[in-house]
This record gives C-alpha cells, sequence and structure tokens, in this order.
C-alpha cells in the first residue's frame, strides 16, 4: 500500500486574507454606524447635560485598568506565544490581527446582549474593557490552535466565538446573576475548553511531521517571558477591571496579587520537583504560575482574605504544572487534543478550579462578613433576594453551563473551521512563520569594511577601495560581495564579481 | 574619470559626543535655574495656600496618560526602529539620548511660547506631556534619517527642530486658535515632513554601499513589534493625553481605540494583496497598523463618533500601505529622499489626512451635537465666537503653516547638520552600530566543562582536570580555550595552549 | 604542589528548591491566615460603615504608580540583568522567584514592624506598594551576586534580608522621623551595600575560570535595554509612590523625571569620554542612565526645584559611569569583592549621594518655601517640631545607620549562604543557565520541506514526496533527517542515503 502523504495545502493568502478582513471590517463599520453611539460619559452633549465634577467621569477610576488589560491582550498573550522557535511573527502577529477585529465584533455582540437602550449600543470605557475580556477569551483558544491554522481559521474561529462568548456571558452575568469579574468561567474555562474543541476537531494525525519545529529556542524563550511577566503584573488590574468602585477594585487586585505570588512558589517547586535532573523548565514557568490569576477570577473580588487567595494561588500552580507534565502528553495520545500552548493546564483546569472557589466563597457570604459592601458584591442576594447558598448553586450551575457551552460551541465552530476553504497549512509547514509571512533569509556575518586595494591598476582595475561584505543566505552557506564604484572605472568582470563561499 | 569613493569619515566620538553633552546639559540646568519654578500643582506652597481637596490635584487625572505617552516615546519609538539587523543599540540608545535633551528643551521652549508667568516657566504634568509630545516630533524625524547620523548631528537636529516645533505650535494653538489635541499637524506633519526635507538634504547617493545592512532579520522584527504594540496600545492615552477633563478625555481615548482597530485589519488585508505570494510584510505590520492612530490625532476629541473614527482608520491602514509598497522607492528615485523607516507613510500622509479629517469635522460642529460641550472643544467657537465653517478654515490654513514650516525648516536644519564637522559616517559604514558603540564579537559557543585529564602526568602535567570553552570570535571562526591551574602544576608551554580553529 | 581544582559541586535542585519553596510557602500561608487582614479600604465592611465617596478610595490614588512600580521590580530588575550572555532565564526566572517570595514575607515583616493594629496586620495598596519597595532592595543585592548563587541561596538571602530591610526602615521612618519616599537610603544605600557584603563573604578566587560567560552578546544588550527603559521611565512613579497626596506626589515625580534626563545626558557624555576609541559602552548606558532615580529618591519628594534635581541626575551620572570604570576593577582586584552587576555604581554612590543631598535639602526647608505644605514633607519639623536643620542631621544619621546595618547584615547574612547546603555552582558552572534550567540545544537551521521524488519508482520507492530538515545540535554540528512514510515503501539503501533518518 502506498502511503498517502497528505499533498501541499495552497497557502496563499493573497487573495483569502484580503478578502476577509476586508469584508468584516466594512461590515463592522457599518453595523457600528446603524448601531453604536457614545454613552453618556463619553458624548458632549449628554456628559455636559447633568451636573457634575468632570472627575467623576468613569474614564479616571477604569482607564488605567483598561490600559493594563490592553497590555495582557498585545503583549500578553502575543509574546506568551513566541516561544515557538520558528513561530515568533505569527504569534505576536496572528494575535494583534484577530484580537483587533475580535475587540470590534465583542463590542457589538456584547452590546446587542447586554442590553441596547433606545435601539442603540453605548460605548465608553467599560465596553472597551469587555471587549477586551471576550478578545481574551478568543486568544485563549487560539493558543490551543497555536501554529496549525491560518489566519483565515483564525478570524473565522473569532467571529463565532465572540458570539457565543457573547451568549455565555448573558446567560451568566444577566439571566443567572453569576458573579465572575476576572472571569475564571465566562472567559479562561470557555476560552479553554472551547479552543480544545476545536483543537479535537482539527486533530492532525501526522503533526510529527512539524515536531522539530514545536520547541523553543533560548531567544524566543525570552521574548516569552516578556509576555508571562507583563500578564503576571497585570493580572490584578485585570481581575478588578470592571469590578464595583471603591473597596471592590482595591481587594480584588490585592487578592489577585497575593493569589499570584504564591501560586509563583509553587510552580518552581513543583518544576523542580517533577524533573529527573532537578532542573526548571521554562514551559512551567512561563505558563502555571499564572495559574493564580486565573484561579481568582470568580473569588477575588469577594472577601476571599490574603490567606484564601495564597492557598487558592498555591494550588493552581501545583496543578497546573503537574497538568503540564503528565496530563497534556495524555489528552494527546488518548483523546487527539493537540493542545500547543498547553491552554488546558493554565486556563482550563485553573479556571474551573476558579469557579469552584467562587461558588463556595459565594455561598458563605453573609451580612456579618460584607456589612453594606454586600450590595455590591452579591446584588442578587442583598439586602434581600436570594441567600448566599442560592448564589453558591448559581455560580455551580454557571460553571456547568459554561462548560456546556464551550464543548458544544468549539465542537461545531471545529467544523466550520475544517472546511477545506481556508488555506490551512499542511502537516509539514504547521509552526512555520515562512508561509504566512517574508521571512528576510539574508543575514549578514561580517561588518562590511572599506578595503584598500593594494595594488591599483594591477590585481584590480579601480582604483581607491571597495567595500566587502558576507552575507549568510541558508545554511551554513555565505555569499561575499564586493560593491563597487558605479562609474565604470571597473572592468565588467570584477564589477560583477560574486564569489560562493561555503565556511569562508 | 576616477570615481572619488567618500574616505572614510572620522567617526570617533571621544570629544565631540562629550562635548555636545556637556555644552547643552550645562545650558540647560542654568536656564532652568534662571527660567524655571513649580507650577501651582507641584509647590508645596501655592498648593496649600488655596483651599482644595489633595485629590484634585491634576497628577491623578494626567500622570497615567502621561506615563503611558513616556512608554511611548522611549520603549515605542525606540524599539519601533529596532528593526535593523546591525543598529539596535544605535536606534534604542540614541533614541534614548536624544529624547532625553529634547523633552528638557522641549519644557524650555514651550514654556517661553506658551506664556511665562511673572517671567518664570511654570512646570507640572501638563508641560511633562508636552514635552515629551514635542520629543515625538523629533524623534519621527529621526527615523526619516536613521542609520546615517552621527549623534551629535541628531543633539543638533533636536534643538532646532524643538525650538521650530515650539514656535509652530505657537502659531496654531495660540495664535490661530487650532485645534490638534493628538498632534496629527503639529505632532506628525511636522516631524515627518522636517525629517524628511532633512533626509533630502542629506542625501547620499552611494547608500547603496550599506544596503545589505539596511535591513532585518528575524530576532530584529520581533524586538520591532515590540515598539510597535506600546504605540498601538497607548496610542488613546497620547491622542487624550493633554484635551479637556471628562467626556473629552474619554471620547478622545475611545475613537482612538476604534481607528487603530479598524486600521490594523485594513493593514493586513493590504500587505497580503499588494505581495505577489500573498505573504505579509513586516514592515507593513509594524507601521501601517499605527496610522489609524495618526489619522485620528486632530479629530479624535471631537465627536467623529466610532463610525467615523473606524473609517478613518481604515483609509489610513490602506494609504500607509500603499505609500510603503509604492511611494518610497519613488521618493527615494526620483525625489532623493532616503526614508529609512518609511516616517512619510506611517506620520506624513496620515497625518495630513488627520488634518483634513479635523477640519471637516470641525466645520460641522453644532451646539446640537456638542452641547454645553462646544466650549471644551471649540473654545474658539463657543459661546458666541467664530463659527465651526471658520474653525474648519482655521485647521486647513493650520496644516499649511505646517507643512510650510516643516519644509523650509528642514531644508535649514538640514544644511546645518550637513557641515562636515558632526563625524557623519561614511557611506559604507551607515546602519551600522560598531561605530559608535563597544560591540563584542566574543560570543560563546560551547558551555565550559570540566574535563578530567585521562592519563595525568603523562599526556599532560596537570592532575584532576582543566575547564575547556570555545568562542566564535569573527565570521565562522572559532577558539577553543583551556582554563588551567594557576599554580604552576602545569608546563608553559601547556599552560599557554590556546589552539585555533576553524569550524570546529 | 598539587593545585586543589574545586570539585563540582552537585547542582541538583530536584528536592533542595522544592522543599525550600514549599516550607517557605506554607509558613507564609500561616503567618497570613493568623495575622493579616483586609485594611478599612478594602474590607467591604469596613470600607462601607464610614460615609464617604466610593471614588476617595486610595487605590486611584496608588494602584497606577503602583502598577508602574511592578513593572520596574519584574521587568525592569528582571531584564535589566540578561545582558549576561548564557544566564538569561536565570536573570528573569531568579528575579521572579525571590521576588515573589519577598513580597509576600516583607508584607509581614514590615506589616508587624510599622504597626500592627489590633494585633493585625492590614494591608492594602499602600503595603503593596512597600513590599514591592522592600523587594527592589533584594533584587539590588541579587544584582550584586549574580550568576554566582544557587535559587535556594537566594531565598536564604531574601528571607533574612527582607527583616533586616524593615528593622532598618523601621528604625528610620519610625523612630528617627527619618525622610525618604524613594529610598535612596532605605532601597538602594542598603541593597548595594548589603549586596556587596554577601559577594565579599562569597568571593570566589577562581571566578576567572567562568570569565568567558560573564559578557554580553548582541541580543542580551538588547533585551538588558528593556529593563533599563522600563526602570528610567517610571522612576518617577517609584519614587512618587508613597509621598502625600497632591502636590507632594506631583513634585516628587516632576523631580526625578528632570534628574533622569539630565543624567542621561552626562552618562552618555561619560562613556564616550572615558573609552580610548570613544565608543559608547552598553553597560553605562544601561546603568548609569538610571543613577539619577537613585539620587532623587530622598529630595525628591522636597522643593528641590527643576534646576537643583538637573545638578543632582548629571553628577549622579559621572559618579555612576567613573565607578563603572575605574572603581569596579579595584574593588575586584583589591577588595575582593566581584559585584557583577555593578550595584556600587548604581545603587551604593548614588544612593549615599542621594542621603546627603536629602539631608542638605532638608536642613535648608523654611516656612517660606514650603507653606503649609511643610507638615506634609516634613511632619516632624511642621508646624513646631524638630528644627530643620536637626531634621539635616537626623537624615545624615540615618545613612551612617543604614549603612552600618547594611554592612553587618551582608556579613553575617553572607556566611550564612556560604553554608555549603544549597547547591551553590562551582567556578566554572557560574553564569550559566544549563545548571539550572533545562536549555534546548537543537535549534532548527532550515525550513523543512516537502520535497517530490525526481524519479519515482526507480531512484526511490516512495511514490509522493518526503520532508526533509536540518537541525543544529551542537557546536557547529548539523544534522539532516527525512521524515519518510511509515508503511516500508522505502528501501534501505535509499532510507541511509543522507546522514540520519528518521520515522515519523
Amino acid at each position: 500500500i502506498q502511503y498517502p502523504i497528505q499533498t501541499y495545502t495552497n497557502t496563499n493568502m493573497r487573495l483569502k486574507l484580503p478578502i476577509t478582513c476586508f469584508i468584516l471590517e466594512i461590515i463592522l463599520i457599518i453595523l457600528f454606524g446603524v448601531l453604536v453611539e457614545y454613552d453618556k460619559e463619553t458624548d458632549a452633549k449628554k456628559w455636559h447635560h447633568s451636573n457634575h465634577s468632570e472627575y467623576d467621569n468613569d474614564f479616571y477610576y477604569r482607564y488605567p485598568s483598561f490600559q493594563d488589560v490592553h497590555v495582557m491582550i498585545f503583549i500578553g498573550f502575543g509574546f506568551l506565544m513566541t516561544f515557538l522557535q520558528r513561530y515568533g511573527f505569527s504569534s505576536v502577529g496572528f494575535n494583534f490581527l484577530i484580537a483587533a477585529l475580535a475587540l470590534q465584533w465583542a463590542t457589538l455582540m456584547q452590546g446587542f446582549f447586554h442590553g441596547m437602550q433606545g435601539g442603540k449600543i453605548h460605548v465608553g470605557v467599560e465596553s472597551m474593557i469587555n471587549a477586551d475580556f471576550c478578545t481574551g477569551s478568543v486568544l485563549i483558544s487560539f493558543g490551543a490552535v497555536l501554529g496549525k491554522t491560518s489566519p483565515v481559521q483564525l478570524l473565522v474561529m473569532a467571529v463565532f466565538e465572540v458570539t457565543l462568548f457573547a451568549v455565555n456571558e448573558f446567560i451568566l452575568l444577566s439571566l443567572l446573576g453569576t458573579r465572575d469579574a476576572g472571569g475564571s468561567m465566562t472567559i479562561h474555562t470557555f476560552g479553554a475548553y472551547f479552543g480544545l474543541m476545536v483543537a479535537r476537531v482539527l486533530y492532525r494525525p501526522e503533526l510529527d511531521k512539524s515536531k522539530h519545529k514545536n520547541s523553543s529556542v533560548y531567544h524566543s524563550d525570552m521574548f516569552a517571558m516578556i509576555g508571562t511577566l507583563y500578564l503576571w503584573m497585570f493580572w490584578p488590574s485585570f481581575n478588578s477591571a470592571i469590578t464595583a468602585h471603591g473597596d471592590d477594585q482595591h481587594r480584588t487586585a490585592l487578592n489577585t496579587y497575593y493569589s499570584l505570588a504564591a501560586c509563583t512558589l509553587s510552580t518552581y517547586a513543583m518544576s523542580a520537583l517533577t524533573a529527573d535532573d532537578g532542573k526548571l523548565d521554562m514551559v512551567h514557568i512561563q505558563n502555571a504560575a499564572l495559574a493564580g490569576g486565573v484561579a481568582a477570577g470568580t473569588a477575588g473580588e469577594m472577601m476571599l482574605t490574603p490567606f484564601g487567595s495564597m492557598i487558592v494561588g498555591f494550588l493552581a500552580g501545583i496543578i497546573s504544572v503537574l497538568g503540564y507534565k503528565y496530563l497534556s502528553p495524555i489528552l494527546e495520545s488518548k483523546l487527539k487534543i493537540q493542545d500547543t500552548c498547553g491552554v488546558h493546564n493554565l486556563h482550563g483546569m485553573p479556571g474551573v478550579m476558579g469557579a469552584i472557589v467562587g461558588a463556595v466563597t459565594a455561598s458563605l457570604a453573609t451580612k456579618e462578613i460584607y456589612g453594606d459592601g454586600l450590595k455590591d458584591v452579591f446584588p442578587m442576594v442583598a439586602p434581600d433576594g436570594r441567600s448566599a447558598s442560592s448564589q453558591g448553586g448559581i455560580q455551580a450551575i454557571s460553571l456547568a453551563v459554561t462548560l456546556g457551552m464551550a464543548l458544544v460551541g468549539g465542537l461545531l465552530v471545529g467544523f466550520i473551521m475544517k472546511l477545506p476553504i481556508y488555506g490551512a497549512p499542511s502537516d509539514a509547514s504547521c509552526f512555520e512563520d515562512s508561509i504566512y509571512w517574508e521571512v528576510s533569509s539574508k543575514k549578514l556575518l561580517e561588518t562590511s569594511k572599506l578595503c584598500i586595494c593594494p595594488q591599483p591598476k594591477k590585481h584590480c582595475n579601480y582604483t581607491t577601495g571597495y567595500v566587502e561584505f558576507k552575507i549568510q543566505t541558508s545554511l551554513l552557506q555565505t555569499e561575499q560581495y564586493l560593491i563597487l564604484p558605479q562609474d565604470g572605472s571597473v572592468s565588467p568582470t570584477i564589477r560583477c564579481q560574486r564569489r560562493l563561499y561555503v565556511h569562508s
């Protein structure tokens, strides 16, 4: 039997990518024109209509947090994924592209579901933060399929995932009255399991063909650490960005800060412990140290206490490293889920853990602990709404809803993405920038220098000198060039001199 | 005729650079001592003299924006220019140097022109932001001449350009009552055309000699993406940093955010569309995706609407990519403008576009749309000043003034910079760090290891072992070193053993 | 005499590191559970108990500054130390680890010394900033011993140094009433001299064995510049983060901004001036340009004036470059202090200078200059406390106390760290990531491609094609792989045609 080697998929994006981008953006612009207007804090007339201090504008209370979240989305996620040795342009570049699309589409979808006023979607800093949150969920899913999808596939995924995200968020926050400020459920659990399901549908049995590219080199790991650290530092801003003003934002940031600090220590401990030679693994440090932020996403705004936050972070780090070490290989071999970035370990399990911690913490809420602040954290409980244990139950149900939406949604969207019309890369060209990007192969090896010709008129026809340099054009092959004067003082043979040097 | 090959310019900066820096800084310190004092928000006595809350201090309303702008100036501009494969130190290092000078000089010049009180220039967070803005303009011009100028030339350029920037800004903002919050005209158009004119005057007909260095390598493009993303993320803060408190800052940030998002999609589309093989070009992504921020610089604070912002950004991205693809080569071949970073495409054309959009938007302003907010955005129009269409006309005139100031100023300063006294690099050593910076050529190739000598006293004189390592000293040439004990147990011949290995 | 070559220390961290991390974190969690609770601004009940606007919460006045400080600690310090060519993972990774530990331990120690209320330590944004400050001090000491210590040693150092830092800070701020907002004394002087003393105790006479690794390469210097610039940009936030609200925060940021700008120019000048060939040295730019921030740490909040700030920064840059150029070699050869990052030049001398400037500026404080703001800056002086000159004297005494605490503390902790139980690296494996980290040695050199076999059935048995790639496995040695079909359709002779064949 002849083994059927997969033929090279046509990955020329010359028409597919521009058409997709243009159509999507033009639709967005039209819909924005019809549906979107400034909210009362960004509209000149509405803002000045009512009587208040200029300083009461929500801009001052949320914009710094927004910018931190923005950095997490574009630098954090973008650079975290640059660990692959030949996929840095795509990691940071496609992250940029799909984030720019997703935040626009999310503004419409979230605005549509979360209540339009007078037939219009109102936008301001809060909608900007929410759109970035939704985008974060798409980028988590991107991590699961990193290196194996074309940009057109990713744009298609973003459109559908944003829509489903908004539906799920609407069910949780608006219908069920769930609390999920930092999105352990809505963002992390949803994004991770959606992405894993997509990865399952797009399973490539012969991905081994590009296994040699699915790894890091020294410098790519350094770039990835930029992403990690920005995510780590700004996670307190992420979790607190849309909580209530005052103590709520303050407390959420504080809880997340402690959860992350404890998580970092348990991550380092587990990374060394699970290695035979006791050496730390950059994969763990880059990812598992962030699990504490994910796991504090729901309960962060509650009275979790620093003590509770640290326990949560400590356990999240342990679970996440164990996932990378032992669960990911099983997911790939048994469940056929090729999870490039291990989003199950960073966002999936810690997200579920965060949801459970949130449900437990909510069910323990009392007026005695929260005082008059109860209404800010649990508006459905206080003053005389549902009981705290009901709220806890709702939180648990919300996790189940989210998992269901993510798995079914990922399945459907995975099949849409599998249609052979998006220019997906072949198995052998996965994890490879050069199929989507102009990648310069010419690297200058030696500084050019002006050489003074030792014996003018004898060994060469030019009089004063020439510039000489060497370029590496491909594997261990170099070419030497001479740049000569242009005025004809040099004979044609010498002017075109271009020698091939291998190993000088 | 013998072709006159340019001789190697003396680029030794040992005296030129220190003398320039010391003289400039000492002049600055003296002028600051004579002219500058704290404003009423930074002076302990003045601030406490009046009766207000500590929280009313403008620090809290502008400092976060200032820090975002600061990051754009030093990281954004600095790293954006590190795309050159052998000019990373100079890109980020000279950016650092001239920015540090320009912000001090700008404080004096802007303070001088924008109204001194009691013979003193008053400084606080607003002057810090304005100084950073002016610095941004100088850095745009730096982009046009990147790689072809010595640091002393750049310092000279900064001194003159800051001065002319302040004059132009004074004419526009103070005399004409122009609105230009994000500086489409004052910063981008001025900086770009000033820089292009300088580049024209400094035209090097034989720049081909260093063409091989005027390109990127994989890692240098990754560093440049750090610059791009910080510029992109913080552009909303840039445009809104000095707008009026309240809805104005809020709206400006929002408009810029949408303009940039739309611009990103059109940039990716055009980059793929204009490439024969459909591959994305990092040059476009790194630069054109930012054009939406430039183009929203004037109208961003106006009631442009998200819809309008997205159209502006969408078109800016298209224009910018087309400029990189088709216009830049023409500028170089026909107009003899060698624009290293393509500032004409990122700042020039989008800046002009932003000015026009601003003029149109201003002329359409009505009390009906802006309500009582009209006086914040158009103080000259409201309540009963000039008409909106007059304001639009003034905006258009301001563009012409700016273009004139930039072109004439750039011409004059270009000739000053052309004086052969600043140690400009020769044609062959452009785009090359090693003429200004100590660049380590020694790269360790192999981890040192402790080798146990197999046959002590026989094959070698030392008993326990020796450390061995290899270093790459130049093009594909390696040297092997042995580090031996220092106590005389080894014979001199072996102690000095140092073998030359070429290709191991 | 046989020279005793130090044997390879066992650096396997498989048990040592996890045990240390787990024990420390579990102790921390228990102590947090017993001792720590939310302060009145983060506790839901307490905050809502009193009657105030949500917007009065200190979160809004300090959190942006906190995030800037946070970036300095994790990105700034972390990447500044990545200049070493083979120690990037450890620089940024151990920085991350010990910072995460130190900020937790600092919260306890500072809370303990600075006044517990009702037996509890109260936490909020101010404790977060203070903990990051204390962490900064530990990271300064880390710089002195960079590359020569195991992570366990560093964790031990952090625990003791944080404790001594808190004691010293308590003596200065609480007992003596010293002013030191930006920590010229408490953070920089303490951290530097503590670290230098530890480096002295851990002196390695044979460190020359790894001298070849104690240097930078091109890309590592670029990464280090990321650290430098973030430190430089956010230093105004650092110095102003815990000063009084209003003019004090504003003025401190402004003073620091001018000090840094002036320092940058003098740094560039001195770097070129002290080099024989006039070339700039990246070590100076990366470090000395920051000395202006250190030197403005104490007087920054005072009425130093922009003029005074610039003089301070200008001198700090000169002193720091001279230190790197002339003093560091002497410290190593005469005093046996191997100061890897030159913290004496960046934090030591500028810190002492900052303390002296602070003492002089304090002694010149008058009611005439400060007005009613005097009580914010000098609570002990105003309204009728000690005289300004007494305050100046106290400031000077505080410097002496800090130096004493640092030197004695560093001596003691150095000896604790010298115990041979922490798996310290051998002399030959200093500055080397691969003893603590999994470092991938396989680098893909050539894009894999699908080759179509030219003459099927004749020259080879497989029909459609094969995938080919090359990997660099060690020093200049490459291996070529073919990925062939799995069904045995290839004859053994052809299979072994190239060097190595693997089956997917």
